[in-house]
């Protein structure tokens, strides 16, 4: 079965933001085994929004439209598509109740064209948004469907996955399974390279995608069962650990933060986190996940070399002689930041993120992660130039979170030292 | 004139990749003045790419394409464009020649098919590309032209940027400016409903986008003349200013953050935050801001009661009677962090992101916001559930940054409450 993805809005034409939504789309849909053949972008236009409609739908048999499902004047999908289908639009009292109440809620004030976001398919099904006011819409004529579904990516995700995916699946008569094997400490190519003969297959397939700083191996098999999937799924994704060993740090789709926190929780181990360069970006990622106060209570962005010492106790010689990006400082944070926390575990991450403050010895992209445990302190220096600031700060984290989910579970840091509280941490021995 | 953008692979059907060519070519083409209203993405399939060209071709005086330039069998862009523009392909043998050394000097062996990326336009014109193997090519018919970019965006950026924009500026005999009003503080149906009318014209455009926790209004000219796109432009973003008065908070592209770090850089004046429930997301944010340490020393995330009470000083009592998640709290965290870090302003954000944790009393979503100033300070109440931990947080941070920025600039708080430090900080008395 045929399927096109049409993205709708004048900001995607404009360039003002990226089109992912038609990304994400398109990788669900080869996953449902549709074929997709044309993307199209299209502003908020009648006019033109029904040529390419009326084009796609001539195509193929399944239109996924995002977009222009807002309240303000230049969102007309809805209207566009109900007639091209030869629906129409109803007012949908349970909705327009859920809007009053969303503005209620927020004591905000609702306008009358809210009230447009309430109107829905007469013929067709309505389809839940629990993550903002617009609903989506389904439409059918014959043996053709539209989708309608909003803009914004964190909207209709949710919606795609809980309200669409499962439509589809009914029409194909397949199952789809999914297994995402998270990895971190190997790049795109080199991980390629490794397992290139597992990349081949076309059911179970294995598709790599590369983040920033990670890289998921992403295992999909369809059958008629889901027993069946999950049973194709899971014998390749078993020769691709054996193949990837603790390169491998999830397999349930929980990020390298929520790895750690439930790792620690498991341990009832706890952690503290000082940060410097990293600004708290670590502690924001580990308190992203929900439960985090099991295992983390504490989180010191100690920007200046005075609270430094003040928190963490850092030695002002320390200081002076190393510098605050160094590897002593860096361990010395780590220590302090348990010792004041009563914590099991403390980071400590100090570097130059750019883009000034680098200097030829010190260049922008120079950080220092440490970890300590007990008496034990392991720090790697890293060389994250030329990437920008961000980058560069989402790296150190990276590092940061794996190098605690190593040590928790008793696995190498490659390329770090290790030191002994009290000893100096010198990276040019190791 | 009307302009449209072509991609084409199989990967971006399949959502292997993130099309940001469209978006960088939308850009630049709105900037150059062209209206482009429709961008479609076509595999390496003759038969569809043939469809698309012609199409675009009968609506739009200039196609840009990207991809399918390369070396293997599926390309087969430039023949097909060839032909619809009524033009042939003939070797080109510089570029052989430049071809056969590439090779070479990467003591790669050269494959027969390599030689399909050296035949170029008869009567249209080659496009330079010393990033790759694969040039560019132009072709024109009557007064339609398209040019074909290689695929990759580190070959295909330069290649526009030095051989394609300089033919589309003189087809162009106009120039475009923008303004990007950012605000906070108003939803986006209702910024609408009053600046409607200031919506309605077609040069100067203004049209709104909306973000997580704020909206901007783009402001857009077309003119002969830099100077006079940048006057229509200033005339009509003063009328949005004038109605819209300090929700707006920057009109240079800065980010609340970025405004709010400049501004108390400007004031020399120093912040310092207290975070539970978001984290260390605030002070990532501030710290995201290139030379933020002018200005922020100091963020502590007090996830525990006892971290609140050692670092930040919050009364036991306090705790006790009001609970973490209070207005009392907020503004302790507040006072305290201030007087921890020695800094002019201090923030404390206390409250329940969720997804567990609520109580009718005290719901998800619930978050207290303080920011003092000297010996006051002022908490504002937040009700942000329905609406997903990390958008809770989010808005949360907005929120603060916001209230620091007006607190800076002596502008009032709406909904806020103010208290001298050391009375009961009681928002049911607001």
């Amino acid at each position: 079965m045929r399927a096109e993805i049409i993205s709708v809005g004048t900001e995607l034409l404009l360039g003002d933001i990226v089109n992912t939504n038609a990304q994400f789309l398109a990788r669900e849909l080869a996953q449902l085994g549709f074929g997709v053949y044309y993307q199209t972008v299209v502003g908020d236009n009648p006019a033109r929004l029904e040529e390419v409609v009326e084009q796609a739908k001539q195509r193929s048999e399944v239109l996924l439209l995002t977009g222009g499902l807002g309240p303000t004047d230049d969102d007309l999908t809805k209207q566009t598509v109900a007639r091209l289908f030869g629906d129409t639009l109803v007012l949908d009292e349970v909705e327009l109740e859920g809007i009053r109440q969303f503005f209620k809620n927020r004591s905000l004030p609702m306008g009358e064209n809210n009230i447009k976001q309430a109107m829905l398919p007469k013929n067709g099904k309505k389809l839940l948004n629990p993550n903002g006011t617009a609903p989506g819409a389904m439409f059918k004529d014959d043996d053709k469907y539209a989708f309608l579904m909003p803009g914004p990516p964190r909207e209709m995700k949710p919606m795609f996955l809980n309200e669409v995916r499962p439509i589809l699946l009914k029409m194909q008569d397949a199952t789809i399974h999914s297994i995402n094997l998270r990895t971190f400490g190997i790049g795109e190519s080199d991980l390629e390279n490794r397992i290139r003969p597992l990349l081949m297959g076309e059911n179970p397939t294995a598709a790599l995608y590369a983040e920033t700083g990670e890289v998921h191996v992403r295992v999909t098999a369809r059958a008629k069962t889901t027993q069946q999937a999950a049973a194709l799924c899971n014998e390749l994704a078993e020769k691709l650990k054996q193949e990837l060993g603790d390169l491998v740090y999830s397999e349930n789709g929980d990020e390298l933060e929520a790895t750690l926190v439930h790792l620690l929780a498991r341990k009832s181990e706890s952690l503290a986190t000082a940060e410097s360069c990293t600004g708290g970006l670590l502690s924001k990622r580990i308190t992203d996940v929900p439960g985090a106060s099991e295992v983390f209570g504490f989180g010191a962005c100690t920007y200046t070399n005075q609270m430094k010492q003040k928190v963490l106790g850092v030695n002002p010689q320390t200081l002076q002689q190393h510098g605050a990006v160094s590897s002593q400082t860096a361990a010395e944070m780590a220590f302090g930041i348990a010792n004041f926390a009563g914590a099991q575990f403390g980071v400590g991450i100090t570097g130059i993120a750019g883009p000034d403050g680098g200097t030829p010895e010190k260049p922008v992209g120079l950080v220092y992660v440490a970890v300590c445990h007990g008496s034990t302190v392991a720090v790697k220096k890293l060389q994250l130039g030329g990437r920008g600031r961000q980058v560069v700060r989402r790296l150190a984290t990276q590092h940061a979170l794996d190098m605690v989910r190593r040590m928790a579970l008793g696995l190498p840091i490659e390329k770090a030292g290790y030191f002994e509280k009290g000893t100096p941490a010198d990276l040019q021995e190791v």
